[in-house]
């Protein structure tokens, strides 16, 4: 199977602010694209540009050659892959499932196994990059899965990413992207620290930046977030709510693996806090909020 | 009075690996340079290359026109400017005194309010970079004091680095140092829990550094020093026990300004159970050595 505009149905599960940006990609190739989400009029933009809605993931399943999630939490990638009507129940042989939600890597193994018994391949491929990557199809994908199968959803991937790379097997997409948010979580905390120390000392924290950022301290948290931070723009880029979801993905895998993270677990408990404080819906870099 | 080869003598106290490189710079542009150093053997290079050694600081603080101080802890430079036969007991009145020892905040506002008595202007001028900036000249130098002394001392300055910022008045250059540290300290932290979760999740961690290092989790440490934490190198570009000095300045700071620092401190507990196992004058990535 050769996958493309004419010879591919898509279907596509989740059209929230990423989803929505990344099914439009492959629609906009020319892709007959079906779309099946929770609440469906987070559907309704894609929609209207021809993307066919359908009632239930079952007739989604049923209709398409190549399916692609990208919801919530682990539960419901569980549920919709593993749940009574699910993916794996309702797809037929040889359907291939992509799953792109950031979730479990022992989730993601669970169900490549499943899937593997009714032969539909499966992938995991988280991405990062957020709302701009996938709005300018320039995310960097994490995969996970059988080789021959990444090599066939190339050009779907294509559509959507830049930095497109298979890390192994299943899981391991989901591994990396927990790699990827583990530098990110201790990171944080360390810039927020640093811009909260440059503020209470009485330095102008704009020229503080341009003194570090350039050098052994730089990194994208403190060059992008930092000047949002003392501009005091806490607007999401990235939720606190869902970065508190990935870590606590990423304390579970490696306690299974029996890796202390003592830099994660204060991140965690930190981001945990401001949530409790009433910042969950705020951008990442609020964590300021906490230390100032 | 014009700071150049045909007016200026300089002293440089101090020629470890970071004075060395630097006090070759001032001497390669032309300028009587005499040294002195507490271990007169860290002199000898620099001597060869004819700059002249003085048996005292007072000595050496008679003869010339600006003193540059690039020595180990506060309490070095504490003695050295505030002890006796010091520097500021000891130089002329009119002598320019630059610290870019990364010491304490605190320390270098008193250093500047005991040299002003004796009309003696000090700069606190710490710099980042390590050894591989000292010695291509290409040092961040932060620094704190009046402006028309960083305008005078800024054709010295040039010889040493490329990003060279006034900060503010005295002290503000030892906190912007700080600022620089605190980015860093929590920010190894994640890379290398990071790098040690790709490791036991069996994943290959150079392929992860090529998902994650150009995206959200980029930054210098992950992608300088993440490759030599996967080769094994824990070879020391700064050593494990200057940044627990460092972090230890940064800690107290934080603690006058009643700042809460909870990345900082586990930070520097990891760093300080590395160096009781006996790690102290490995390189800073070798904290992976801690969690895998």
């Amino acid at each position: 199977m050769e996958i493309s505009p004419q010879h591919t149905v898509v279907g596509f599960i989740g059209t929230g602010v990423m989803g929505n940006s990344m099914a439009g990609h492959i629609l906009n190739a020319g892709y007959e694209l079906h779309v099946y989400t929770r609440t469906r009029s987070k559907a309704d933009e894609i929609c209207k540009k021809g993307a066919i809605w359908e009632e239930t993931i079952a007739s989604l399943a049923g209709k398409c050659h190549v399916l692609i999630t990208m919801v919530g939490l682990p539960t419901d990638v569980e549920s919709i892959y593993l749940g009574k009507e699910g993916i794996i129940e309702t797809a037929s042989p040889g359907t291939i499932a992509v799953d792109m939600t950031t979730s479990s890597p022992a989730l993601a193994v669970k169900i490549y196994e499943a899937a593997a018994i009714r032969s539909i391949p499966a992938l995991d491929a988280p991405v990062s990059g957020g709302d701009i990557g996938a709005r300018n199809g320039t995310l960097s994908i994490m995969v996970g899965g059988d080789e021959r199968i990444f090599e066939m959803v190339m050009p779907l991937f294509d559509l959507m990413g830049k930095n497109i790379l298979l890390q192994g097997g299943a899981g391991s997409g989901q591994h990396t992207k927990m790699a990827n948010q583990i530098v990110i979580a201790a990171g944080m905390v360390g810039v927020c620290e640093s811009l909260a120390y440059a503020q209470k000392s009485g330095l102008d924290p704009e020229l503080v930046l341009k003194s570090i950022g350039s050098g052994a301290a730089g990194s994208w948290t403190l060059n992008n977030l930092g000047p949002r931070i003392i501009k005091g723009d806490f607007a999401p880029g990235f939720y606190v709510r869902h970065f508190i979801k990935d870590m606590a993905i990423a304390i579970e895998s490696a306690q299974e693996m029996g890796l202390d993270t003592p830099g994660l677990a204060l991140a965690k408990s930190l981001y945990e806090t401001l949530a409790q404080q009433g910042y969950e819906n705020d951008g990442t870099q609020a964590l300021y909020r906490l230390l100032i």
